[in-house]
C-alpha cells in the first residue's frame, strides 16, 4: 500500500503532536513541516524536511493546519487550489457552517477534499452529539467543558493592562454552566482590584461566575489536560427517559493531532467538497482493512 | 418533500416500538405491519394495514425487520430482491461479516440497500467504539452491559426441563466481566438445587459469576431498562492515558427500534450494498436540513 504524504503547516503545540501521531501512523509519510521560519528545527527528526513554503515539498497529498484557527480559511485556500487536501481544527462554532461553504466552492473547483472543525469539540464530540440527537430525537444535550484551559479567554485576560501573564480554566458546573478560575501574574505597580474588575466586565466573562486569583508564575500551572462531560436525556420513540453521558479527560493537543490525522486518512476516501466530521462514516478514520474493523467493533 | 415508506416486519416487542418511532418520525409513512396472523391488530391504529405479506401493502420503499435474528436474512434476502431497502438489528456479533456479505451480493443485483446489525449494540455503541479506537488507536476498550435483560441467556434457561418461566440478568461487573443473575419460575415437582446445577453448567453461563433465584412470579419483575457503560483508556500519538467513557440507561426495545428508523432513513443516501452502521455518516442518520444540523450540532 502506497502510504499519504502529509505536510504539517504551523509548528506550535498542535503541530508538535501531529508530527508524533503521524509518526505512529501505519499509513503515513511525512512529506515535511511548513513554518515560518525554517532554520529552526527544534526537535524535528533530522529526517523531515522543514521550509517555509509548502511548494518546497515534494508530492504533498494533503495539508494539515495547525495554524491559529483565523489563519485557517487563507492557507486552505491555496492548498486546495493546489491539488492538496486540507484538514483543520477550526474552532469557531458560529462561523463553521461559512468556512464550510467557502472551501466548499474552491475544493470542488480543484477536485479536492478539506475536513473542517476535526479535533475534539467541535469534531468527535460532535460526532457523538449528532449520535445522540439521531437516537433520541427529543430532550437536551448540555456540553461541560473542563476542567481545563481556555484559549479564548486566556488570550482575553492577557490583552487587560496591567496582566503580564494568564491562565483561565473553564471549571464544568454542570447543564452547560461554566466557572472561570483566572490566575494572572500582574506586571508591576498594578493592583489586582482594578484587573479583578476589567476582567469580570469583559464580555468574555460578564455571564459567568468568575474568580481572579493573583499567582507569582503562570508558567508554573502549565497543564494541557483538559475535558468533556456530555449528557443527553431525551425521548427515543414516544418513550422518555433515555440517558446518555459521554465523558473524556485528555492531553488537549494530543487529542487534537490525533483526530487530524484520522480525518486526513478519511479525506481520500471522500468526494471532492469541503466537510464536518459528521458527515464522514466513522470506519474511514480508521487505517488498514476496513473487513477486519467490521469484525472486531461492530 | 415526499415521505418514506416504511413496512414494518413482524410485530413483537420491537415492531411496536418502531411503529411509534415511525409515528413520530416528520419524514415517514407506515406502508403497513407485515405479520404472521395479519387478524391481530392488537394496538396499531385503524389506518395502518395489517397484512400477511410485503406483497399487500402499496409502495414499500424500506422494510424494518422486527423479526427473531435467525430470520434476519432469509426476510431480508427476499425483501432486497423485490427492489425494497432493509434494516434489521441482527445482534449474533460474530456472525455479522457474513451476514453483511450475503445482503450485499442481493443487493448489489438489485439496486437497493441493506443496513444490518442496527440497533444499540452492535449498533450505536459499534459507533462510538469505532470513534474511540480512531482517536486512541492503542488501547483497551471495555464494554460493560447492564443492568438489564439477556434474551440469549433467558432463551437458554427457558430451555432446561423443570423451568416453567426465566429471566436472566446481566450485571456489570467492570472490564467486560459479568455476573448472571437468572430468576427462575419452577415447574412443580421439580427443584432448585437440580435446575441450579444444569444452568451452571450450560455454556452460557459455565464461565461466569452466576446466581439462580426461585420466584414465584418471573413476570412480575419485567422490565425492559438497560444500559451499558464503555470504557477507553488508550494513546492519542504518542501521549499516554486518554480517557474515555460512554454510558446509557435506556429503555431497550425503545432505543432499537429508534436506531432502525435512522438506518431506514440513512439507506436511502447510500449506494446499493449492505453496511453495518459504522459505514454510515452520523449525520445520515438525522431527517430534514443537513445545513442546519451542522450548525447546531458541529
Amino acid at each position: 500500500m502506497e502510504k499519504i504524504r502529509a505536510a504539517i503547516i504551523g509548528y506550535g503545540n498542535i503541530g508538535r503532536y501531529t508530527l508524533e501521531a503521524l509518526l505512529e501512523a501505519p499509513d503515513f509519510e511525512i512529506a515535511g513541516v511548513v513554518r515560518r521560519d525554517p532554520t529552526r528545527r527544534d526537535d524535528i527528526p533530522a529526517s523531515i524536511p522543514v521550509v517555509a513554503s509548502v511548494d518546497d515539498l515534494t508530492q504533498v497529498d494533503v495539508a494539515i493546519l495547525a495554524t491559529p484557527t483565523r489563519q485557517v480559511e487563507v492557507h486552505a485556500r491555496e492548498l486546495l487550489a493546489k491539488g492538496i487536501n486540507t484538514v483543520d481544527s477550526f474552532d469557531i462554532h458560529t462561523d463553521i457552517p461559512r468556512l464550510r461553504q467557502s472551501l466548499n466552492e474552491v475544493a470542488h473547483t480543484y477536485g479536492t477534499v478539506a475536513v473542517i472543525a476535526a479535533g475534539w469539540d467541535p469534531g468527535s464530540d460532535s460526532v457523538v452529539r449528532t449520535l445522540l440527537e439521531a437516537i433520541a430525537p427529543e430532550g437536551l444535550t448540555y456540553t461541560n467543558f473542563g476542567p481545563g484551559r481556555s484559549m479564548g479567554h486566556t488570550v482575553a485576560v492577557k490583552a487587560i493592562p496591567g496582566v503580564h501573564d494568564a491562565l483561565s480554566v473553564t471549571i464544568p458546573l454542570g447543564t452547560g454552566i461554566h466557572r472561570r478560575m483566572v490566575y494572572v501574574e500582574l506586571e508591576p505597580g498594578h493592583n489586582l482590584e482594578t484587573v479583578t474588575k476589567a476582567i469580570k466586565t469583559d464580555p468574555y466573562f460578564a455571564n459567568d461566575e468568575t474568580h481572579v486569583i493573583a499567582v507569582e508564575s503562570v508558567k508554573a500551572l502549565n497543564d494541557v489536560g483538559h475535558g468533556v462531560n456530555m449528557t443527553r436525556k431525551g425521548v427515543s420513540g414516544r418513550t422518555h427517559n433515555q440517558l446518555f453521558q459521554f465523558d473524556m479527560r485528555i492531553n488537549n493537543p494530543a487529542l487534537t493531532a490525533q483526530v487530524l490525522v484520522c480525518v486526513a486518512r478519511a479525506s481520500f476516501r471522500l468526494q471532492p467538497g469541503a466537510y464536518t466530521m459528521i458527515e464522514i462514516p466513522p470506519i474511514d478514520l480508521l487505517p488498514g482493512d476496513r473487513d477486519n474493523w467490521i469484525g472486531r467493533l461492530v
